[in-house]
C-alpha cells in the first residue's frame, strides 16, 4: 500500500489551518514572567509553599507514584487521609479519589446509569461528562443548558431509574445551573443528581465547600458530586463524594478506578495540604468571587461583553476565532496571559476570552489586566453604543 | 418517592457479597514491612531517591499542578523535555503526556479510528483500550486473543481505513502479542497499529525501550505506542508516541488531552528522573525479565500453574475466586503481597495470584517468595501428577 495509514490527517490539518484553528502547545518557563488570568489556580495554590511543600514531602515519604491500581497496592493512608478530610469538607459520608477529575467523571456516570436507566444531560456539559455519558449502559437525553424545566420533561417520559448530570459551574462561560431547583426537580421523580463541581469547590459555599454545599446538597442520599483537585486545589487528581453505598459500588465497577494507577502520592499531598490551608483561610474563596465580580465590573463599564460570573470564571465574548487568537496574542505581548476558547472547544461555536479570577491577585493587577484586554480588543469586541 | 435514587446499589452489593467478589481498598503505611511482588513497579525506581528527589524538585520548583489544560497554562518545558526524551528513548519522532495511560489509550484510539473506520481489537485487551474503542467513531471488531490470523480475516472484510489496537503485554497473564507478525498483518492491509506497550516499557526491548522496539517498529509512520509513566518509571501519567503528524492531530482533536489538566510536574520530574536512571543503568531491564523467569521456573517446580512471562508479570492459576483471595490473604499474612485477579477484572473468568517480578528482588527474596507461596496454596492449585 502506498502512503501510511495516517495520511489522511494531513488533509484534516489543512482544514484546520485554513480555518485558523490550528492549535500548538507553548512551554512556559518555571518563572512565567505574565500576569495569569488564563489557569484553573482560583486560590493561587499551586506555587503556594505549603501546597508545593505537601507535594514533595509525600513524594519523598511515599514515593513517586503509587505502584498500583488502589484496588491492589495504589491505596496509601495518605490516599485515604486525603478521602477522609474531602468527604468531611464537603458534608458528604465518603470520598473517592481517582488520577483526575476526567477519570472521577467518567466513574461516577457510567457506574450510576446502568442499562436501562435514563441520564438526563446538560447541553453544555463538560467533555468528561459527555464521555461518561457516551461510555454508561443507560441512554442519554441531551436537555438546554441550565433549564430545570426541560430536565422535568425529560424525566417525565422515563418511568425507571434515572440520573440527571450536569456541571454546577460551567467552564466556558462561568455561569451557574440553578442547581437547588434542578435537584428539586430530580427529587421529584426519584432520579440521582450527579454534579461536576469542578469549578466550584474553593469558590463557592461556605468557605469554598463547594456548590452543592451553598445549594443544601451536603450529605443528600441522592447527590453524587465529583470534583477534581487540580484546580481551586492546586494539585491534579479527581475525587467522587457522595453516600457510602455509592464510593463502594464506584469501588468494585467503576472501570477508570479500578483499571487505573492510583493518584501520586506527590498529588494527594499537595491536595490535602490545599484543603487544609483553605480550612484555615477559608476567606480565600470570597476573595475569588470578588476578583471576579471586579474583572467583570470593569471589563463591562469598557463596554465589552463580558458575562457576569457565578464563581471565578469570566467570559469576554470575541468577534471570531481568528480576532480571539490575536486578541489573546496582543495581551500575551503586553504580559497578560488569558485563556482563548475557540471552537470545537466551545458548544456554540462563539470564541471568547476566558478570564480567570485568582484569589490573590491585587486590585492594581485587576486594573492593569482589564487595561490591557480593553486597549487589545478589536473594535467589534465592543457593544455599539448608540 | 421512597428510599433514595441509588437503592438498587444495595442488591448489586449483596449478589457480589454472595459470591465473594466483594473488592475493599487496604491503605497501606508508608514503610510497608511485606515483601512486595504486587505493585508494578517493575524497575524498582518508584522509592530511589533520583526519582522521589525528582518529583520534589519538580513540585518545588514548577509548583503543585499544572494550572491547567496542556493547551493553556498547562504545558511546562519538563513536559516538554520528558516528551522529547521519551521519543528519543523509544525511537519516535515525537511524544504526547496525558495524565494517564488511560487517558492516553482513549485519545490516541478515539483520535486515530474516525467515523467509517475499522477497529480490529484484541479480545484481552486493556479496559481503557476497550473504553477508547466504545467512544471511537469507528467500528470495532473483536479478534479472538493474540491472533494475527484473525486480525487478517477482520482486515480483509473492510475497505478503507482501519486501525489494529492491542496490547504488547497482558496486564493479567504477563504474555505477549506476536508485534512483529501484528505488524506485519496491518501493513499488508495499509492498516494503521496502536500498541499499548504499558507492561513492555523498562523491561522489553534494548534497555528496556520497550516491545515496539524489540519487535522493529520504532520510529515507523504507520505505528502509534501508548505507554505509562507509572510502572517501570515510578511515577503517574501515560503517553502516546508516534509520527509528528499524529501528535499535533491528537494536540488538536483529543478529548482526554484537551479537556484534561496537564499532568503535575511532580510526576513529569519523577519519571524523567526515572528514564534518564534507566538510560545510564539499561541492566535493569534484563534483571526484571531475569526475576520473571526465575519466578516462573521455580513455581513450575513446585507443580503450580504458572504463565510463563514474555515480560515482567507472572501469573499463577488460582482454583476458584474464594480461593485466590485466601491464599493471597494467608501469603499477606506471611509477609508477602501478591496480586489477586478476579471477574470481572479478568476477561475468562478465571482467577489467577499475579505477581510482579522487580529488578531491585534479590535471590533471596525470589526463593522465599516462591517458598510463601506453594506453602499457602491451596491443594488444588497444584497440577495432579501421576
Amino acid at each position: 500500500m502506498a502512503g501510511s495509514p495516517f495520511g489522511w490527517i494531513d488533509e484534516q490539518e489543512r482544514v484546520r489551518r485554513g480555518a485558523g484553528l490550528v492549535r500548538t502547545l507553548r512551554p512556559r518557563p518555571s518563572s512565567n514572567p505574565l500576569l495569569d488570568l488564563a489557569s484553573n489556580d482560583y486560590l493561587g495554590l499551586t506555587r503556594h509553599p505549603e501546597i508545593t511543600g505537601g507535594a514533595a514531602d509525600a513524594a519523598l515519604r511515599w514515593g513517586g507514584g503509587a505502584t498500583g491500581s488502589r484496588l491492589v497496592t495504589g491505596t496509601t493512608e495518605l490516599h485515604a487521609e486525603l478521602e477522609r478530610e474531602l468527604a468531611e469538607f464537603c458534608g458528604f459520608e465518603a470520598a473517592l479519589v481517582l488520577s483526575s477529575g476526567y477519570a472521577a467523571n467518567l466513574a461516577a456516570v457510567t457506574a450510576l446509569a446502568p442499562h436501562g436507566s435514563l441520564i438526563v444531560s446538560d447541553a453544555s456539559n463538560h467533555a468528561s461528562l459527555i464521555d461518561g455519558c457516551r461510555l454508561a449502559r443507560g441512554a442519554t437525553q441531551v436537555v438546554p443548558h441550565a433549564d430545570p424545566d426541560a430536565v422535568r420533561k425529560a424525566l417525565d417520559t422515563h418511568q425507571g431509574q434515572a440520573v440527571v448530570v450536569s456541571d454546577s459551574v460551567f467552564s466556558v462561560d462561568g455561569d451557574a445551573v440553578p442547581l437547588a431547583e434542578l435537584a428539586r426537580v430530580a427529587r421529584e421523580f426519584g432520579a440521582g443528581l450527579i454534579v461536576d463541581d469542578a469549578h466550584g469547590l474553593g469558590v463557592l459555599g461556605d468557605g469554598g465547600r463547594g456548590a452543592p454545599q451553598a445549594a443544601g446538597l451536603s450529605g443528600a442520599d441522592d447527590t453524587v458530586v465529583t470534583v477534581t483537585l487540580s484546580k481551586s486545589f492546586g494539585s491534579q487528581g479527581g475525587a467522587v463524594l457522595g453516600p457510602a453505598r455509592v464510593i463502594g459500588h464506584l469501588v468494585n465497577t467503576a472501570r477508570t478506578f479500578i483499571f487505573d494507577t492510583g493518584l501520586a502520592p506527590a498529588a494527594a499531598g499537595a491536595a490535602l495540604a490545599a484543603l487544609r490551608l483553605l480550612r484555615r483561610e477559608p476567606e480565600r474563596a470570597e476573595r475569588a468571587r470578588a476578583v471576579a465580580s471586579s474583572l467583570h465590573e470593569l471589563l463591562t463599564a469598557e463596554g465589552l461583553q463580558a458575562v457576569r460570573p457565578d464563581a471565578a470564571v469570566v467570559s469576554v465574548r470575541a468577534p471570531s476565532p481568528e480576532e480571539a487568537v490575536r486578541w489573546a496574542a496582543d495581551c500575551r505581548e503586553a504580559g497578560l496571559a488569558v485563556g482563548c476558547f475557540r471552537p470545537p472547544s466551545v458548544p456554540d461555536g462563539i470564541s471568547r476570552l476566558r478570564l480567570t479570577a485568582r484569589a490573590d491577585l491585587t486590585d492594581d493587577q485587576i486594573a492593569q489586566a482589564v487595561r490591557v484586554i480593553s486597549r487589545k480588543a478589536p473594535d467589534s469586541a465592543f457593544i455599539a453604543r448608540s
